[in-house]
């Protein structure tokens, strides 16, 4: 079995370093004290670690069973390590400090989130959705939905939980079918919800479940979507909870992974209707769904990060402790760990190098959130969300496919032993699976960059964000040691820009405009990745570059100047091939000839 | 569920026009007419489609049981799927006549365990370890052994297991501790084997164990093991079945995925010791085995590829019948099955491409064993056996390595629908994951071909298969509608070139050539598969382009040219960038300084 040990020390070094801690000077967060930051981070990874770590194997192994009743039995000991999160009161450590939170910056709350995620995937899924309900309600709900609902979530209460797809609607959700019939001041909701994370549980004393639907007369399409608040047990006006909502667990989904979190198919209205209440403007649930899903995309690729940091540790710890083979003549010769063979080793440093790259670039996009919501000044305000619009589906879409990637190769470090499931290390490719999935798949992640995202202003957002990876390519390039790194990030700054140009003017052709965006969007997302994630670990090699130079003697330092001359030398250039691909155009995915 | 239709017409296309069936023209093949080739896929695709295909999904979800007896319950049906392949003859298609086997072409055999492997890579794990126990005795075992288990064996009355691997000797077989303690004719056995695929079962009457022991006073290390065959029931002289022997299954493991093929550890001697004979020479236990490693090496990549052509097939229908979105206006703007979306036909068309590359790869190399084998000309023998020894590496090492990724590529397609179990597409991802693994890690594939295969001869097979490469891309050059794979083909060529000679020269160095092979070990291997498949995709352009030129007009024949364009455009690109990889040395994975 493996143990997880959340990675502070690596947390504290993107918070002082790369950010220079400019998202944590912000007005809402001045009485936040460094030692503060610390004891957060500290008392998360005993959660972590203790509470919620321990059970992501066993938690595999019993999923979650749904009784004929329609209630679902969690795995042992889930309903308890959530309780234990929500009464230490780290459901709402993110949430503003008007709705009841503890108002921290995102950029904690997000490193707390990778902790749990680590631990345990399929229990942190629980908290993510609710914080999906939390901000739809935020940002949409009616004064009285806030304040008879908002609370109970906050605390943790309460869970949350998403309903937006259905058999025949994905990721085109203008199919929904779901039907709500107005009946006084509240609505009847008929239909079938599928893939309903945390649908059905008894782990927090009410469900409240968002519901995209559609009201009769309502237009065909997006259009005629609104959104609905449907709780598992009805809510008197004090407060206390009224009956059982007409709203079952019709069944739960046999995963590949994720085992440990119910994921239901949800009947709405099999007797006489599920009481809903109209969230928001009729006719706008999806604008109003993807004012959450942004920040639960970012979310996502968090989780996936915290997989891929455990799949790390749990390689390394298992190369250090297998003896096979000996070391080369040069060194010694002698019986070995594995670690100590370079193939193994660079399986290692790529898993590593990867991991950080991916929090650091995460952990900046969370810190632009923090500006754009708090800063005082609404240009910045404006510049960073529209930095956060673009880095979402890079975090998203990069972080997961990467993450599935590490975790592949968490279990090639194993052997034989990986294959096995009690070893672990399987468990972890299983779960993370479906990040590249889920919260809009990879490929919409990387429609949204190359269509809407860059389209909608001309790729300004992203020129500006590549001029700042050109300016840390400068930095580097200045100092004689880290020049060759510089030169090298440098390089994929070009190709990025160069690939930019080209989809942004293909990309609005009004004859193949959409194809050539379909065509180009995974290779452009690949390659923005790499770019942004080597331009991380660039900035990473500066900082402890200039604390050796000042005299640190740390085999941490050296260890963050090792993974940048990994990701800048070995890495980025996988991805910098994505040029090339998109230079080859788009005619052999064309449907007009040939036999595909 | 999916269904599974066996790839006959890409099978056929290969034989014909890849190699203008020079394997199939080799003198033990004289009678061998294209009709009875014909027949032969076809009878092997009923077998693979209607008998083993339909029992993918339930040995999955049913496994395998340990009775307490040590007795193993297969999944229902597949011991009847079992001797359905045994009783039709399918067992000895590829084992010389002298041996009792029909002596089609290896080229021929190879296609058939495809079919096979793709329809149920669980089941088809029995028959291929068999063969390894074929391999083992036909080339070791003294005239008595050969007469009294190899008709068994060749029927498929009996079946085969290679037993290697123990707790502490995996990678590293020179820790192998089991005893072999003589005994008059014979040896008793007492130790743990573990991983032993097809260990224990019922769906023959026999099994024939291989296994690595160490006999007393044999020397440490390599030279010390031997290896015996040790049978499930003893054997009489007549051929009879006598008494149980004294090894038994402890206990099956439980695996990411091949749920239906017992994985079992089995115990050698827990009463008097378990009764086995000396195959070969004492001290030459490792070399025996690694006699039939290398065939069975090929196979694995054979499997890895039969399970990403069912991939390909499970994606592309799902995606020809899930109706999202629209086409793009300039495509008419109508609703639309996914697979009009550029995004998933990209994707489908780099599993489809990849999938069928690597076919071809293997089938050459494949078509190589048989001039190996039976060419009348010593030399032609020897280069032919030169150049298979540098292909396998890369066909078990990157077919694999390709498959998973076309598996989860398949998982993607499906959506949401691809992580829940009963969609079939993650059980795929699940069981083609071992194959990178078993057989030598895909990390020990590539140290093979960096060291062992490359440093040998100095390079010399390894570069006459680059000239060839470089013909097929003079070829294509000089064709205008061709010339541009021509020149990416060429490009992936010199970059191969350049890094074998990198390697070789480092790779030879007294001081760190044990290290720089281990560094560049992998990247070379990936750099090798993209250009090699990239050659074969080019080779199917030309022949395709040939065709059709001479008045063909056939969409599968413009298919390939559809195919060849992705592999050399798209997808050899990101292999290419292995290029810069190995050049930027291995400093970095070096644990002289820093963290890791």
């Amino acid at each position: 079995m493996s143990s997880y040990s959340a990675p502070v020390r690596d947390v504290a070094f993107i918070l002082d370093h790369l950010h220079e801690n400019s998202a944590l000077t912000l007005p809402p967060f001045s009485e936040l004290s460094p030692d503060l930051l610390e004891a957060v981070l500290e008392e998360a990874a005993k959660l972590a670690g203790d509470i919620w770590a321990p059970l992501n194997a066993s938690g595999d192994r019993e999923g979650c069973l749904r009784r004929e009743d329609g209630r679902v039995a969690l795995p042992d000991g889930f309903a308890e390590a959530y309780r234990a999160y929500a009464e230490g009161g780290w459901n709402g450590i993110g949430v503003s400090e008007a709705l009841g939170g503890q108002g921290l910056p995102e950029v904690v709350a997000s490193a707390v989130q990778e902790m749990l995620h680590g631990a345990n995937m399929a229990l942190g899924l629980c908290p993510m959705l609710t914080a999906g309900a939390i901000e739809a309600l935020a940002h949409h709900g009616s004064e009285q939905q806030q304040v008879l609902y908002l609370p109970k979530l906050v605390e943790g209460h309460w869970t949350g939980t998403m309903n937006l797809t259905e058999p025949q609607a994905g990721s085109d959700l203008s199919k929904v079918r779901t039907r709500a019939v107005p009946e006084g001041d509240h609505f009847r909701l008929f239909g079938q919800k599928i893939f309903i994370t945390w649908g059905e549980h008894d782990a927090a004393e009410n469900i409240i479940h968002l519901v995209l639907a559609r009201t009769p007369d309502a237009p065909d399409g997006n259009k005629g979507i609104s959104l609905f608040l449907v709780p598992k047990y009805l809510v008197n006006e004090d407060g206390s909870l009224g009956q059982r909502n007409d709203v079952v667990c019709a069944s739960i989904e046999h995963k590949m992974g994720i085992h440990g979190s119910p994921t239901c198919t949800l009947s709405f209205g099999e007797q006489d209707g599920a009481v809903g209440y109209l969230v928001g403007e009729p006719g706008r649930g999806l604008n109003h769904m993807f004012t959450m899903m942004n920040e639960a995309r970012h979310k996502v690729g968090i989780q996936a990060i915290g997989v891929a940091e455990r799949a790390c540790q749990h390689a390394a710890s298992y190369a250090s402790e297998r003896s096979q083979g000996r070391t080369p003549p040069a060194r010694g010769g002698e019986p070995c760990m594995i670690d100590q063979h370079l193939d193994v080793r660079r399986m290692l440093l790529s898993m590593r190098t990867r991991t950080d790259a991916l929090r650091a670039l995460a952990m900046n996009c969370a810190a632009q959130l923090d500006v754009a919501r708090h800063h005082e000044d609404a240009d910045c305000r404006q510049a960073a969300q529209a930095r956060v619009d673009v880095l979402i589906p890079v975090v998203k879409g990069f972080a997961t496919d990467q993450a599935i990637d590490i975790a592949s190769l968490g279990v090639q470090v194993h052997g034989g032993m990986g294959y096995i499931e009690e070893t672990g290390a399987a468990q972890l490719l299983r779960d993370v699976r479906i990040a590249a999935i889920y919260e809009g798949t990879n490929g919409i992640q990387a429609l949204d960059l190359a269509g809407r995202k860059l389209q909608r202003d001309g790729g300004a957002a992203f020129g500006s964000l590549v001029e700042e990876v050109r300016s840390v390519a400068e930095q580097l390039t200045a100092q004689p040691s880290l020049a060759t790194l510089g030169k090298a990030l440098n390089a994929g700054a070009e190709d990025l820009e160069a690939c930019l140009a080209r989809v942004l003017t293909e990309g609005t052709d009004a004859e193949l405009g959409a194809d050539a965006v379909q065509a180009y969007a995974t290779p452009l997302l690949a390659l923005a990745g790499h770019v942004l994630c080597a331009w991380q670990m660039g900035l990473s090699a500066l900082k402890a570059q200039a604390a050796l130079d000042a005299g640190a003697d740390d085999d941490f330092l050296r260890g963050k100047l090792q993974e940048a001359d990994f990701a800048l030398r070995h890495w980025l250039p996988v991805g910098r091939a994505q040029r090339q691909v998109i230079e080859a155009g788009f005619e052999a995915l064309l449907p007009s000839s040939g036999r595909y």
